[in-house]
């Protein structure tokens, strides 16, 4: 199976919402929810993509050549490399009926598990769902991410310990999800958390605490402060609120802000290991990667993922020795050039 | 009813000049006067919708959750939100005839008074225009704000009177209509007026005077000067002059200007709650809506109105849950990132 | 006979290279010489269209309405507007053989005239062109500016003493012409001219000599030196040298070395009297038009000469009303907004 | 023949990747590899193209004129134009077999030394192809510029011992070719190299070593540091690395680091003499230029070469007479206006 099959099986595959277009930005499915589309006009969605056109790499060859290592340690654990599936939710109504929300997870859980990465598992108004992927992650030693809505803190505390129990090496919470008024229709509204509230969450579990949606120097700072290990930079794919800046042009004073004291990683538009390397040279930790997932499933289930992960990494490899890094950690501000939008 | 249906509706009355677009931009209708465009190339009114998508809203969603409230007090006045109808004038000419001005005002006026908002109504060059719309300002008790273009001195304090005693809770004068050089052809002449001549206006009625159609500082100074109690940033729509900036890029001057003390609307390509944000976020008080109201008046009449109304609010209530704003004070200059062109 | 009939009309005759567009912003004609384009890639005239584009006026109508005069005084002659036909040469080539040298300059100089205006006219590898030309401004009692190629230093005299003996007010030189390399193939070579050989062209006529086709500061300064009393900051259309800058956004720093010294003109790109009002709001004295008076006279003769100078008066009046400028001297830096490309 | 004849055969022959577009900007084409498309999303060729096309020429032509010279002194030869064909490879994958190496390689060198140019010659995976180009290279006396992909030391110091056999007035090598994974599937790694192992092949020849694919300052200074007499500034026309900056646009710093003091050719999107002069004002010594040679090959042979860079002379020339520029010394800074991407 390559790639290109994959695409192409998920064309007839993946629901009529998802174009599997030859650039995934934004464009054809803007405003299109149920879909995959940004909300609106769609700009969070495209200006994620567009931004991160905008970074380019300083290419020089001239240096001793040495095996390159795309090796990540975070969380407590060593990655083939440090990119993560994103969770993705309600995959019947967005995509197609070909997989639900469980066989989605499985996917990319067991994909991801295999090519030296990891997944990110999302959340559900039924609760089958979270249950579900839990016992997924536990199955496969606990080698992925349950994220938790921003649910009332009672079941958030009762999902986390579900985690917990597990043995899943982190939880997450989406807490962006807050604008996600869908839910609320389905009678499980979310909300804003304060910062006490998600110390109360983070405290009730002994493994990190990652909360995902932050677009904000001081975001980043309440996440600190809440406890948190790890944070995902994100405006949830321009899916919770339209007209945000893109995630990656917020990125770096949100490193200045807190890097160094916990995990950042990011999401919004990455496409490639080239993105990928954007991101580290601004200083995030590590990426998750969302779209490119779904038609790595509805086109090749977990072959489909192993492929997607393994084509990142030799792009974000093949980088390193254009630019002359042989570890994450070379790769600095340096090896990038790049005049954020404001 | 609902706002798809006013939008399929209105594609069938609404005349051979709109096409009620889906991205309402100024680009099909440019030049196109009779018709809803901008004049010349159009540029003034399709500056308006592209300077506002530059600006950004800064999503933050860890806080102590807390109800919304978009009401707004202004002119001595408790609204639902700050947002209005914006005076459109000669509908049967630049629409169509299944709507004159009095029963466009009419629609506006009812449809607005019903979501909390209220309707800012226009003038004509024949008297029952600006009559028939006083009556029907009277009849829901004075929520409504004439606005009467720039004729002689003589006949606007005529007709400010005519509102005062209709009970209108404020009256405007769309000072930049004086470059209707369509309004001399019809006999009834329009000029730029000075201070002084405003002052008497102003003074000659007790509710407070909104002059509409500012885009200096300096200007705004004027009107202060001359008794305003609010005015309104506006390049009408880039309707009185071609190539001209948009009003929001001028918006932030103006606020530095006469901050505090006079009310500031603005108008020109507002077509979200998200939009209404952006300006309140850089310093405006309300909002006028335009060429939003035409196709849900043709399209739905006072229901279409209503209906706008609403998802106007909602849009901006949620903007506020997702950045953290409880209250419309809250929305300051720390919820946007915007760099204006110039 | 509107403009919209001879637009009309022109189509049907101007030849199979203008397409008379609805915005004349030479994309269409791009590189198409013969005919009415850009060299090369033809960025030298879209830039002159685009950098206008970006210049935006000051609106503000609360002021004393007096009676607005668009008039001038150049060159010891006093004008309706600052607006001149540019000189268009080799008609018959580059649009199609309804008309010629001469009779398109007899078209320009007579419509010029009937407008309050003046045309500036051509010169040719045949020495007809030029004698022609001559007795047609004779005819008109000198009302039109001969302007001449960058010959030898002696055919240049010769001419210039013709120009004298007509009676025209003023005599050009378009010495940007150095770069028509199609006329040395005719046996009619052209040259750069240093400050010397053009002093001694300037000193042998009693009238003003004005240099056209300066790009810089320093191009200023010499013509100055060389004893011009008025340049035209132009890029030739486009049509001597590919990717120059656009003339508008020279225009400040040539203002900066030479204004108040001599009379600056400029053309490129200008379309509307909007377009005029922000030539002289950056500095400049007068604007000359090309491009649209070859479809006014391939459509309309004298008469769509004369239409066309009405219209741009009419636009150049509208925007002094709406920007608060009486006269020519209140169109200043502040009457516009502009961001340089650099 | 003519150029426009050229083109049209190559049409017929150049193969299925490139369509010899009107503008060869690297859009059709974009990630067509085979072809001669930019790696990925193509930006690296793309963004050479759109670069070069915001440097603007400053037009004077008041000066005394004088006979233009385009003679350049370079590594201890004069050449007509400091203009070289860069070195093209696998033209049978990435075009048609209509041409292999060889007999590209020998349409190049002859119709460039006939115009008075050289041309770069390629490396490829069978040792036939260096081989048979040296041997076309001694044919014609050592003009032309063998330029070797960065294999072991050991073979690239065979390699430059054939080219010093040849006589050879220069070697090359690309050295961000160590991007090419391709050439390792095939069983001949290359890679990056230290700036010991480039000094050890300097060393081992008389004539100049020339290092191309320099994008930065630091890799200049190694390049200097190695020995090398001159650098190709250059992202290898986006092929070995998406994403990179255009070359244009980092040749400021490289000029600033090493300028004087070593050779700075640059390459990447250069189509006409304009693009030549820019670079040179930006100080480049020299230019080489690559697709345009392909469509010239394939629809030209030796002919096809020759005229076009007859073309780029006469273009050149022409730039220089509009600019006041009678030899290439007095192309600098002041002759264009840029404001790079960043």
């Amino acid at each position: 199976m390559t790639l290109q099959e994959v695409r192409e099986k998920a064309k007839l595959t993946i629901g009529p919402h998802c174009k599997v277009c030859p650039e995934c930005d934004g464009r054809a499915c803007r405003g299109a929810i149920p879909g995959p589309g940004g909300k609106g006009t769609g700009l969070g969605f495209i200006r994620n993509y567009q931004e991160l056109k905008k970074i380019r790499l300083t290419m020089d060859t001239i240096y001793q050549s040495v095996q390159v290592s795309t090796e990540a340690r975070l969380f407590g654990r060593t990655f083939r490399l440090p990119v993560f599936a994103a969770p993705v939710g309600a995959v019947g109504l967005h995509y197609s009926d070909a997989y639900d929300d469980l066989s989605y997870s499985s996917a990319v859980l067991n994909g991801c598990l295999r090519a030296g990465s990891a997944a990110f598992t999302g959340d559900g108004v039924k609760d089958e769902v979270f249950k579900g992927t839990i016992e997924a992650i536990k199955a496969i030693g606990g080698v992925g991410v349950p994220t938790i809505k921003p649910w009332s803190v009672k079941e958030v505390l009762a999902k986390a310990r579900m985690a917990q129990d597990a043995g899943a090496f982190a939880v997450g919470m989406d807490i962006d999800a807050a604008g996600l008024a869908v839910l609320a229709m389905q009678g499980k509204p979310v909300s804003p958390m304060p910062v006490e509230a998600l110390a109360t969450i983070a405290g009730s579990v002994s493994m990190p605490f990652i909360l995902k949606g932050i677009m904000t120097a001081e975001g980043a700072r309440k996440a600190l402060k809440a406890g948190a290990k790890g944070i995902v930079v994100s405006n949830h794919g321009g899916r919770v609120l339209d007209e945000t800046p893109s995630s990656i042009e917020v990125l770096p004073a949100i490193v200045e802000a807190v890097g160094g004291k916990m995990s950042i990683l990011i999401d919004g538009g990455f496409r490639t290991g080239l993105d990928v390397f954007k991101a580290l040279a601004l200083g995030a930790d590590g990426v998750l990667v969302g779209r490119p997932f779904t038609y790595a499933v509805y086109g090749g289930d977990e072959e489909g993922v192993f492929l997607t992960v393994e084509k990142i990494r030799a792009e974000l490899a093949e980088a390193m020795v254009m630019t002359g890094a042989a570890t994450l950690a070379d790769i600095d501000r340096s090896k990038v050039s790049y005049q954020a939008e404001g």
